[in-house]
């Protein structure tokens, strides 16, 4: 195991930020130092803070003894700090979607933009431990994904990789997101007034998330209708996903297939036959929990997955990132919350 | 036009017979008359009540001068009591599903009830003044459309009727509702604690709303994947649909299909392309908003429609269906809020 | 009566604004016309958009044929355009605090600004009824009350006027508003993630409607604590005001003051014995309710009341101060919902 | 320090209840033992559950090995188990009211009980370690205070003790809840419909937890004014307090007294000066946090406190108070969370 480190925030002003903070304060080896990259006069404490702070600044992490950066920053922050902080040696974890992609082309179609460090993307590794850990652990650039593709990705592609279901009548995934997904800017979508006692749909196929879901699960994005919806929550993902199999399937042989792949992972949990995820469960902590409905006369397989966006769906999957790539036990810092594994009274 | 009338209410304490006592005070041409079935103890008001009350039973209601009778009550206490309204000579509209499926298998199946008296199940309309409107207004029973159903049934219809889907990969309606949708009894299900800052899925593939999907579009039962969910707000259902089309369509053909179904609707309200309903359009109004995204390429067409659960989905449609019955206009008492064509600033 | 009137409204993209709009529909005698004086991009209306629109200008209100104007706007916007209004020969009713005290020196200390025409300060009305209707029906400005002050003066005031309040013990005024009292534009303040499952206080001791309240209830400065609490809730003030009075008084004693102030009232409901007001009860009503428990033993009255913060506080009252202006029965487009006098099953 | 124990919950399947066993989790020393002591059907866990289980009777505690007892039940409950457990050796936490009060004639005038051994009550220390922390050390029964009363206490009992408030003028405790505080039985007073974007008043003046304040704070019941309120919050509590002191007291000499009674207490934040407290900054924690408002010139004080009514209003004070009985570092298990002193981004 490595010794104690330090590790950079940038953009801890944010809602991600604001989570890896309090996530590296329980992390028994990692110390946090704050990353000043802009105005943060917004972020007066009440009480006596204790985190250093520096400037966002090469030579200032060094001075600091900054060991590894985490980037919770846009897209146009991360794709210009990244290539320098790589030069100077620092390992990175990216929370934008600046290095998640492969090619040029999806960032100029998706994205809208012309990615000026295309090199770097094929160094990238794409953070989702459960299927990429070994490349996540010999990487120094890691590309967190994207909160909605984690819980899709984390549903679908054991099926996919099993090729049991019947692609031809594609794959329907209905996303939900509470409002903290949409960031700590104000504006008139996140106004309280607007989002209470609402329902709202966004992106309908057109999903800045879809292609992320595309490379893991290696559908084709005609196969894979995606809606976004914004939750009257603060955090929480819910996604409900419809499937057809090729041939029909037991429920049992359904987990199985789960099973192969997510035993003695420790932040997946399945649910029993006859009950679901929600919210509740899975908010402040880092599992994805999965649960699913089979009609085998009908080979119709729906399945519900729940994950925190601010945890597993950003801040939380980038800490189980960096301790792979530090040589920290994955879950350090992760599992402190003695309540998850039972959840008590709900 | 018919005359003034007096029109009771049974089942007034529970949230869609308040709507109805709230609609039925701004109707020009109907009083209410409260029909007390059992303990309203909780009814506690803090002014002077003007509504009369009178016990639940036929003699009472002749004495009172009843025109007709609403029953916002459960499927058993319908079933009891509207053959003897009906002999009575008393029109009914029934908001529970004890009158809306033709066989009594399907009772047994999604109900588990034996239906005591199917002979009545031929005589009712169902209240879908859209499509039957003919039928009510002829009808001296109207089954009135349960929740989810009034927003599927009104997506879908259209486009079974021209025949344009792609039947054999399927219709996925992921539904999610507001609380009042499970009615007013206090159970864990809609503590606040338990349903604040939540969201869950519950009968998925088994919503006792299916078989009125299917009677209605004509869908067979494994064409239709339905998932209901449950939202942390007050009133309003948001249906998320996705088909296939036979043929690559684009948008402006979808909307022909729409326009020719709901041309001088009043209650149905088709969105502009590229804008898609939410919750807050539509609640407190009898309106069903109905928008879409098309993808010409892939065949699929994402629908989405939102109503409120007590007013399209239940009391309001109850009153249009009234309407029809007694020769009134059908929308009187239902379009008296003047905000709900333009909605301001939303 | 008057005839038919066209009333312009400045500021309908804010809430304030949106709901003066759906108040005006309803109308039985006042034609909305809205007056773009900036940006409106943001409001795209997903129906076709009937209530006219014209550029808020003087010579443009003129060739509208426009009658009067409500003002939903900041303070600085007021003090700029009412002179000019005014001078035109078009009564204003003005929702901001532009025209609400007397004294310039209060509006230095409390509104940090230099008011630019203190001479009209004078010819302003301040548009509660309850108490100033006569005021109100010969002025052509009309200062329309702030939402707290409108909760505590009409809770307060009749007490004062009985001079039964032991004044040197204090009022204690702990006000509690929902979201949309702040407006429309976007703030940390307002994001849905800062509010949701919060509670915060705010300008205590120090809030701007505290002088509108001393003004009208004559209370000096140091008898009267306010503090203002911000809820997760869209729309409804709450105030739990706490006084003593001189000698001891039953219930009934104080149900009586009330009585001789609100009997005949339209917009004031008085709860009976035992039973408070909440938000539920009226939210879209231009009511004020109000309720109290007494302590005769110790002197002490403890009063709720309750308004909607956009209505009762805002819109609502500012078309009660219209119609009371142009001749219009007080009530005229303010009573139309059936359903407030009864509440029903709340 | 004592070495490990396990201690009995009963009433887990309460909020109060699940909380204990949430915190007791990640409690380094102390392993939970779940006592069924009624039908516990209502909780099905999705996991596979791991705390023991046993009956909530004293041999099967003795079998079980079991050191100490959280009754975290109704009154009634712990009356009956309470002497029991202690006449079988077993140190008691009890959450519920049973045991807080001296006088059996207040159980008779604020419970409607008659005390049925009355002899405990002057055997139990009151729960509240700032003022009673060596009585609980050495004491067998521990009252956890009630929710509203912990936050009033600590705002009221310095300033008390220093006798510096102007007590003829009274103090008045307007006090918000969340729902969890009424308890996890359902009722149509907890039903989210009924809720959400509400506010409502109750037991105004007549609260049940009016003794403990007196009790604690020597205030006469005539000098204090308590209202609650529930809130559409899952959890938290703030409480606004009004008092005048005698003589002018400028902010810090305020702050001093704060400060002699809490330097050094492990779960009081006081709030810098021009900032108060709001729920986010407590929930989940065992804070108390306080901030206040002063205006020297009329010697008016505003406290500002917050706790979440769970923790330091329930479960985190009850093992606070059971770590001072075992001898177990007092913060043991209740300061895991890294992130609460800092908060981050709020």
């Amino acid at each position: 195991m490595a010794n104690r480190s330090r590790v950079g925030i940038v953009g801890f002003t944010g809602y991600s930020g604001a989570e890896l903070l309090r996530i590296l304060k329980g992390h028994p080896s990692v110390d946090p130092v704050l990353l000043e990259h802009r105005d943060v006069s917004d972020l007066e404490l009440p009480f006596g803070e204790r985190t250093p702070r520096v400037p966002f600044q090469t030579q200032a992490l060094r001075d600091e003894g900054v060991d590894a950066v985490f980037l919770a920053t846009s897209l146009e922050v991360s794709v210009a700090a990244v290539p320098e902080l790589l030069d100077a040696g620092l390992p990175c974890v990216d929370l934008s979607a600046a290095f998640r992609l492969r090619a040029i082309s999806d960032y100029r179609r998706w994205y809208k933009v012309e990615h000026p460090c295309p090199g770097r993307l094929l160094d990238a590794a794409y953070g989702l431990p459960e299927f990429f850990r070994e490349m996540v652990k010999i990487s120094t650039l890691v590309a967190n994904p994207g909160c909605y593709p984690t819980a899709a990705n984390l549903s679908l592609r054991p099926l996919m990789m099993e090729a049991i279901l019947e692609r031809s009548v594609g794959v329907v995934c209905d996303a939900k997101s509470g409002v903290s997904g949409a960031g700590r800017k104000p504006s008139l979508k996140t106004h309280f007034c607007e989002v209470t006692e609402n329902l709202s749909a966004y992106s309908v196929l057109l999903h800045r998330h879809v292609p992320e879901i595309l490379y893991t699960t290696d559908l084709d994005e005609h196969e894979l209708s995606f809606t976004a919806q914004l939750l009257p929550v603060h955090r929480g993902i819910l996604e409900t996903i419809y499937v057809r199999t090729d041939n029909p399937m037991e429920w049992a042989q359904v987990r199985a297939i789960y099973d192969k792949y997510y035993r003695g992972e420790p932040f997946v949990r399945l649910y029993p036959q006859g009950r679901l995820p929600d919210l509740r469960g899975i908010q402040g902590t880092n599992f994805c929990d999965i649960g699913f409905q089979v009609d085998p006369a009908t080979r119709r397989v729906v399945i519900v997955a729940a994950i925190d966006n601010l945890v597993k769906g950003a801040a939380g999957q980038a800490v189980q990132n960096l301790n792979l790539m530090l040589g920290y036990p994955e879950t350090a810092g992760l599992l402190d919350d003695g309540g998850t594994q039972e959840g008590a009274a709900r």
